[in-house]
Parts: structure tokens; C-alpha cells; sequence
């Protein structure tokens, strides 16, 4: 079946980034609007009155469905096109996914990225003027603690959810890859979640993640080196 | 078949009443544990280290499960019992009813909930203090935009996803039961969106809610009167 997909998203939005790698996996063709969501365009904004990325418009038989966050994306495509499968196989499988969904999503959202991506990305598309310093050392220390997390998640299972990987996965490293290209993240001491990492950051999915660049934002220098 | 489940969950808290919106919807029985979200139990932390409410513990066929947050309880309850149907039945209405849930634990929660119940809720069971007049101010400005919102959808729709009642409604719901509680609520300003709450009230799932008491928090006089 023929289904013409259009993503709306800001490429360095940890949330647009977890529909991306979803869609990239199940290997889903689509078309790329970018979003300067901070603008709150009114043509986006009549798309999602929320004014947040991701937006993901389907046509599929003359009819277009738009879909608006990410929670309701993700489950979106999985319900569409179920292979490969990304939320586990059996109940438990899939409530561990998808608590972890909701730990990345609010959890880490609002202890590392409200902080730290905040001061170092936001406040510059947004020409809030300079960093706090405090409010980044609290990021760093947020992201630390949710560091040990996952490496001791991974100390005991191949994958974030368990034996397969997950959308749970791709919720952590959205989030971890836009902080790895600001270069915050100290993956020297966390080498679980290092290999990880490194496992997520060669797949195919993760190649359009790699190349993003945003003007006058540079990313670190190890960003797109697989083996960092 | 034989599912043996307990809820974990707090009575004021907008989460858990979803998921006993949901459950009482499907007439699932359940068993209840009330948790002290905020006193960080080890015994609570051990089934959702995040230490939030709701956790659903199922027994199926001798089999333990934990699901942890609502979503994936919500998720979960629809997989294992789809009858009747809370996320709709074709793929826009469920995209819709998932965008009203994230709307209401995200936005809803961020521009109301994180003033107006913490002021009002959380500084008294927490002991943080009197409540901070501009914070409660916000929270009631927060409030009336969404109120103004949900009229807005009913003033074209029966219920806040479209024809049919759904996860959104009892999203919605259950934010506004527990700000309600506390007598919070305009509804004299939003006819529309006071309609469809007396009818939300006067359904079986949600007498539970009604009867709801915490100790040291008395329930505003109409709280539990379905003719408000």
C-alpha cells in the first residue's frame, strides 16, 4: 500500500528524533518538513495547537491523518506497520518499553534536558542571552545520575527493555544524541552505556541523525565519529 | 480467565485516577494499595524506581507483571482488554484521543497542575509552607486557557476525541476532579465543558473518585454533587 508521509520536526529535538529513528528502522519512506518550533508559526500551529514537535501528516487512500506528539506517533507506526517490532513481543515486554518511554520523556526532561539543553541550545535559538551557570551544573549532575541509570540497566541486559531492542532505546539515545552534540556527555565513565551507544550510532537509522547541523550551532567534534 | 490485579496508586493524584477511570470503565476488578508517593517507600521504589503513581500489578496465569506509569498501564488495559474500546476504533481517532492524553500530562500538568496542585496539594501533605499567591494566580490563569480549550472542542464534538467517549476524556477528567476537590474550577464560565463533566460524573467508574477523602484536605462542598 502506497502511504505518502510527511514528518514536521526540528532536528535537534530529542523528541522528533525518536520518530525519526522509529520511522529510519522500520525503513518508512518519508518527506521532512523542519520546524523552528520556537516561531509558532500559524501553519504549524493549525497542525498541533500544542506547537511542539513532532508532527507526522499520513495520506493512505486519499485520506490524511495527522498525528501530533510523539507518544501517540511512536504507537502510531507500531499499530501500522508492526515489523520489526520495536515495543517488545509479550505484555511485559512492551510495559518495560514503554516505562521507560515515559522515564526519558519526563523523567530526563525535566531533570538534564530542562536544564542543560535549555541553557546551551535553547537560550541561543531564542537569543535568551548567556548560559546560567548554575542550571548547567545541575543539568550535568541530572545527567549523570540518569547516566549510572541506563549503564546499570545495560550491566544486566543487551538492550535498554530487555533482549530486544526497543523504542525505549531510541527514546534514550534521541535524548543522549542531542546532548552528545552540544559534547556533554561523559561516556568515558559509563562504558555500558558507551557500548551501547556505539552499538545504536552504526545502524543505518541512526546515519540522517549524524549528519544534522544547525546554523550557527556547531556539533562536538566526536559527534558523527562511530567510534568516539 | 482469571487476572488477579492490584492498583498503586494515590487518590488525589490526576495519573491514578485515569487508570481507575479506565479500569472502572471495563469493569475490571481491582485491589487497591494507597501510596505516599512523596515519603519515597523502599518497598514502592522497588516496583517504579521513579517513585510516581500509578503501578497496576497483574497476576495471569501465575505471571507477575509490573506495568509502571500511565500510559503504559493505559496501553496495556487496551491490549489485554480492548472492550469497550477508550482509544477509538480507527487509527485518526485513536492519534487524536493519544494527542488530548499528552496534551493534559504535559501542558495541562506543566501550566496548572505544577501551581495549582503543588501550591494547593503537595505544600500540605509535604509540609513546604503557605501556598504562594502568584504562583496560585498563574495556575488559575493556566486553568481558564485550558477550560477555554476543552469548551472550545465539546462546542463541535460529544466527547473531547470525537463521536465517542474516550482515554482523553478521562485524561481530562481527572485533571480537572482533583483541582476540582480543592473547588478550583470555573465552571459557571464554561458551559460546555461543565455538560460534559456532569455527564463524566454521573457514570458508574467514576463514584470512586467521588467518595475519594484525604485526611487533613477537606473536598470542596459540591465536589461529590452531581448537580453542581
Amino acid at each position: 500500500m502506497s502511504v505518502d508521509r510527511t514528518l514536521h520536526h526540528f532536528p535537534l529535538d530529542p523528541a522528533s528524533r525518536q520518530v525519526r529513528l522509529a520511522l529510519g528502522e522500520k525503513r518508512l519512506v518519508f518527506a521532512e518538513v523542519q520546524v523552528r518550533y520556537w516561531e509558532g508559526a500559524p501553519d504549524f500551529l493549525s497542525l498541533n495547537p500544542s506547537g511542539i514537535t513532532p508532527v507526522l501528516v499520513e495520506i493512505r487512500h486519499e485520506r490524511r491523518t495527522v498525528i501530533c506528539e510523539t507518544r501517540a506517533i511512536l504507537e502510531h507506526i507500531e499499530e501500522q506497520d508492526p515489523e520489526p517490532a520495536l515495543l517488545g513481543r509479550d505484555a511485559a515486554e512492551r510495559a518495560e518499553a514503554r516505562r521507560l518511554l515515559q522515564w526519558f520523556d519526563r523523567k530526563f526532561d525535566n531533570e538534564v534536558n530542562g536544564f542543560l539543553l535549555h541553557e546551551k541550545m535553547e537560550k541561543r535559538l531564542l537569543r535568551l542571552g548567556a548560559p546560567d551557570l548554575a542550571a548547567l551544573r545541575r543539568g550535568r549532575e541530572g545527567l549523570r545520575h540518569h547516566l549510572a541509570y541506563v549503564d546499570g540497566l545495560l550491566q544486566t541486559r543487551d538492550w535498554l527493555a530487555g533482549r530486544r531492542m526497543s523504542l525505549a532505546d531510541f527514546a534514550a539515545a534521541a535524548h543522549l544524541s542531542v546532548i552528545d552534540y552540544f559534547g556533554d556527555v561523559p561516556w568515558q565513565d559509563f562504558p555500558a552505556a558507551k557500548t551501547w551507544y556505539m552499538k545504536l550510532k552504526s545502524r543505518p537509522c541512526f546515519r540522517p541523525i549524524l549528519a544534522d547541523r544547525w546554523p550557527g550551532l556547531a556539533p562536538a567534534a566526536h559527534y558523527d565519529d562511530l567510534d568516539f
